[in-house]
Formats: structure tokens, sequence, C-alpha cells
């Protein structure tokens, strides 16, 4: 049956059946005031009988707090802001906090509007996010606010980031422990702040075995296809493929086995995101390196948590990525 | 800078500035009460002078509303839940609702939890969404809920729906205007509601022009590679491949690449789900069925606003599919 048409119970209900006055039975729900505890008890009952359940907004009225944060995020697509979220949200409920989702899509006047809309609905916090690792302008409101996964431009606010140099650091090294000595690298446009850090971090772990020059192309499987014509072309000698995304890297072993060379016996690869419907689906499956975003979001909460308990934590703060090895570098 | 330390102007900053009592720029600001007009255009410039932000918890304690829906999702990969989210939350924002996100992760506790949170925050509204086209309990709380994708068990109740039998039939009557007369079926589990309708949907639209039985395994590329071997065995002269999801769909392209069979020259194939990272990516690119799971949120949203106005349209509602044809069975 719908349930919708049956009204909720109210305090008056729960006073009358357990014989009491209102503010005795709100005395005795909000564990204030000079009350018996037997008639505490039989409030408590009478409540639970009738299904009661207090109205938070009081405690949100009388505390100045309204016990929710907002999200803002300008990534419709959601690759990157939705572990993001579900990580914040996580840790927000279990601190009895509402997680309230505003999709700007990359919308100035829509993000100005929900700007507004937050401020006016009292939230105690703002995450802010999206999916791309460029710094962002600030927002401007008079609350504590947190940047995950794509920083402020102002470096005293607080902003929880990814350390790419570290991953792809350690996707070079883990190829470095495997005896490979011509390394290349495939990746997104160098106009990405991501493919260049992430670019610039492989040459330096790669040293000498770094061969030739990064691949700049777009971040799709076709790119990764097309960048090993290219690559076997200029670095005939090539023994490991390090690529800035797990699409890239889908795209460089499907063209290799159409080559009929072998992953990784003659040419290792490396992906990047450890996004499971490239990683796994991959021919083979890819050693990748895995952002944690789900944890960012967790600590993005946390942080904020922190702030609006009045302890700020300002500036960036880097987050390590996790290496996850599979038989794209490993065989079989 | 940070501007999170600066304290938010109040009420009687903005009443203190234009030189009127608290009262008179309460009824200002909230166009009520006998006011001159000149009065409120000074309360209200002092209040933009000051960047005040009316506290919308007074309009929702005083109107008996929160202005808020609660989200709940059992979906926390987000696949089919994220477009249906992001689809609410963009018709929500347009009526001044707050979407706030509640992800269960399949935990009858957690979502015991939450309805809890969600009813003691007085949210107006509660919609229900998860990954699995199967009807799913109701929730017993007394406000309104509508459920979206993952339908009530109670026909009473408003459930928003995808048209399967239609989605899957679309694609089948496409085939067939293309001519092709021996059409064969590869699908996810046939444990699972979305399987089943399609296949039946498929079976149904094909006609004698069905090519033995649907082949059931499980949601994955490699399901569709292996798949094209068992049925080139069972049904050499297999003209068509219906897949029961693009993942499956990509699969059986990449098969029949490999065994050099020209899709669509001498197979088409059709997908179901329009996952871009999987439908374009597929060489070629997939014809397929698009569930419009955006549109699918933006109707539940604004049912959801309908029955929090008081009129409610209870039981199943099935939405439309669109069909979109790519390559796959078009050629170039």
């Amino acid at each position: 049956m719908a349930s919708s048409l049956r009204s909720q119970p109210r305090i008056t209900d729960v006073a009358a059946l357990a014989g009491v006055s209102t503010s005795t039975a709100s005395k005795a729900l909000n564990d204030t005031g000079q009350l018996r505890e037997e008639t505490r008890e039989r409030v408590r009952r009478a409540a639970e009988q009738l299904g009661f359940t207090p109205d938070s907004r009081g405690r949100a009225l009388s505390s100045g707090r309204s016990f929710t944060v907002g999200l803002i995020t300008t990534d419709s697509s959601g690759r990157f802001s939705i572990p993001i979220m579900l990580g914040a949200e996580d840790a927000l409920s279990a601190g009895e906090m509402a997680l309230v989702l505003c999709d700007t899509r990359d919308d100035p006047l829509r993000e100005q509007h929900y700007l507004k809309s937050l401020v006016s609905r009292r939230v105690d916090g703002i995450i802010v996010t999206g999916r791309r690792t460029e710094p962002r302008a600030p927002i401007d409101v008079p609350i504590p606010v947190i940047y995950a996964f794509s920083p402020s431009t102002d470096p005293d606010d607080t902003s929880v980031i990814v350390d790419d140099h570290g991953g792809a650091g350690s996707a070079v090294r883990h190829l470095l422990s495997l005896g490979r000595s011509k390394i290349a690298y495939v990746t997104g446009p160098d106009s990405h702040h991501s493919a260049r850090v992430r670019a610039a971090a492989t040459i330096e772990a790669a040293g000498d075995a770094f061969a030739g020059e990064p691949l700049h192309g777009e971040w799709s499987e076709r790119w990764g296809r097309h960048a090993v014509d290219v690559l076997l072309r200029a670095q005939p000698a090539v023994d490991a493929i390090a690529c800035g995304s797990d699409q890239i890297a889908r795209g460089v072993c499907d063209r290799l086995r159409e080559l009929s060379r072998s992953v990784p016996d003659d040419i290792a690869v490396t992906g990047y995101d450890n996004w499971s419907v490239m990683a796994l689906a991959s021919r083979p499956p890819l050693t990748t390196v895995d952002m944690e975003l789900e944890e960012l979001g967790r600590r993005t909460a946390n942080l904020l948590l922190d702030a609006i308990a009045g302890s700020a934590h300002p500036g960036p703060m880097e987050l390590p990525t996790r290496l996850i090895t599979r038989e794209s570098t490993l065989g079989t």
C-alpha cells in the first residue's frame, strides 16, 4: 500500500499516549530538563509505539547548524566526481550529515545560483570538485569550503588533490624493476595539466630508459591504437609503453595484439585510472595506477568536518595513489 | 584568500544600514506586510550592499516543508543511477529543491538508517532507485515516494520504469527493416529480469527470423566474444546478432573481426544501453538502445513534485527508449 497518505505522528500524540504534557514529552525525548526516569521511559515507549521521529530541523535551528554539506561538481559525466562524491557521502553520513548534490554542468551562472541556494539553506560547508586537475577560481562564500581533485588557485584554500607525479613515477619504477630499459609514453593532450604532470614524472623516473618524446593525443582507445603505429616506426626497440589513461593503454594493447606483438613479453604496458571497465576488460588486463578517488572523497569530507568544527588545514594536500599490478606487465 | 572566517551579515545589520526596525527589514525582504515601496527598496539595497542572504530555513519551517528531496540508491557503481540522479537533480533545482544523496551500498540496515534520517529532516519526498529492473520491496515512510528504474512490488506505488520490451523490439524491427532474416540473441544471466524481458521481446519481434535460442551468459565483453564461437557453430548462417548490452555487443564485434567476419556486411550487431564508452569505442560503433535515464530521472522528479503538491499518479509508468543507429548495422 502506498504510505504517502498516512500523516506523521506528532509530539502531541506522543504526549497524549504517555499521559504527560507536550513540554514534558519534548524534554524526555531530548534528554533535557528534570524528569523522573520512569516518565522519560514512558514517553520513549509511547514515541516508539507511534513510530514518532523527532524533527531534526529543531536541532539544526537551535545549534545554528543545518547538518548539511553541499557538493558542487562541474563534472556531469561523473567519471571522476562520482567516486569522490560517494566517498564524501560515506564519511558524512557516519556523522549524520546530509550531502546535497549540485551539478553545475560547467555553467558559471548555474554555479552562482547553487552557491546562493546553499548559503540560503545555511549548509555547514561546501565541497567543490570537477573533472580536471587544473586549478580553478575559488568560490566566495562565508562558510568553510574544500576543493577536491580540482584545486583552488588560492594557495591558502584547502585543496585535496591526487599525487599524479608520484603515481606516474610508480608505474615507471615498476617497469624498471622488471628490467625494461626502453620506455615510451603515450598520453592525452598537452593542454591538460594531468597529461603534462604525468609525462614529466615519467621522464624523470625513467631517466636513461626513457625512449623518445612523450606522445600527446586524445584520451581515447583510438589514439592508443594509432600511437602504437607512430611509436614503432620511431622506436622499434621499445620494450614498455606507459600510458596516461586506461583507455589509451587498452587501445595500445589492442593494436599490439593485432600486430602480433606479445604483451608483456615483447612490450609491457601500463595504464592510469584503474577504471575497471577498461583495465579489467583490456586484453591482457592492465597494470595501472589507482587514484583512490573514493578515499580522496572521504578525506575531503573529514577535513570539511574539521573546518566546520573550527579547525582548518589551509593549503593543498596531496594524497598518494596505488599501483595495481596485472598481466599487462606481469604476464600470466 | 579563504573566506571561511568572515561572518555572514544578519538581518539586524541590514535593518541598521537601512535605518529601519528588524521586523520592517524582514517584511521588506519577504514581501509581506504593509510597507511603502520606497522603504522596501531601501531595505533591498542595504541587503544587496551587505551581501545578505535570507535564511531559507525560516521559509521551510513556516511552510511546513523543507524544500529537500532524498534520493536513495543501492547502486554504488552508479552506471544506471547516476544519470537518473543527475536528471532528477536538474528538474528539482529548477524548482529550488535540494537533492540529498543517500547511497545504501545494498545494505538494508544502511537503508533503514537513511530513511529515519530523511524523515527526521522532514524531506518533502523520496526517490528510490537501484541498478536492477527487478521489483523491490516498498519503503514505509509517511511522505511521498517514487521508485525509478527499480519498481516497487506494490502496484499502487508510483514507479517510473524503462519500456525494455519496446526497446528490445525496436532493435529487432530495425534489423528486419534492413532485410536481416536470421537474428540471434546474446544477453546476460537469465536470472536477471532485464535479460528475460529483452529476450522475450526479441523473440516476439523477430518471429520467424529468430535463430535458435537466446544465449544467456554474463554482462561482459568476454561473454560476447565467447558467444560468437558458440553461435557460429550452432547457427552458421546467422546474419544479425542482437545483444542485451553494449558490453556484450562490443565483445561480439571484436570476435567477429578476429574471425574476419565483416560487421555489418556479413553480420549486423546491435547493443543496448548507449553507454558511450562502449558503444562509440566499439569497432564499428554500435547501433544501440538508449534507455534515456536522465529523462527518466527528470520525469521521476516532476512526478514527485506533483505528489508533494498533493497530486499523486499511482501505478507503474513505462517510459519509451530511443534507438540510436550507427555503423554496426548501417555500415560506413
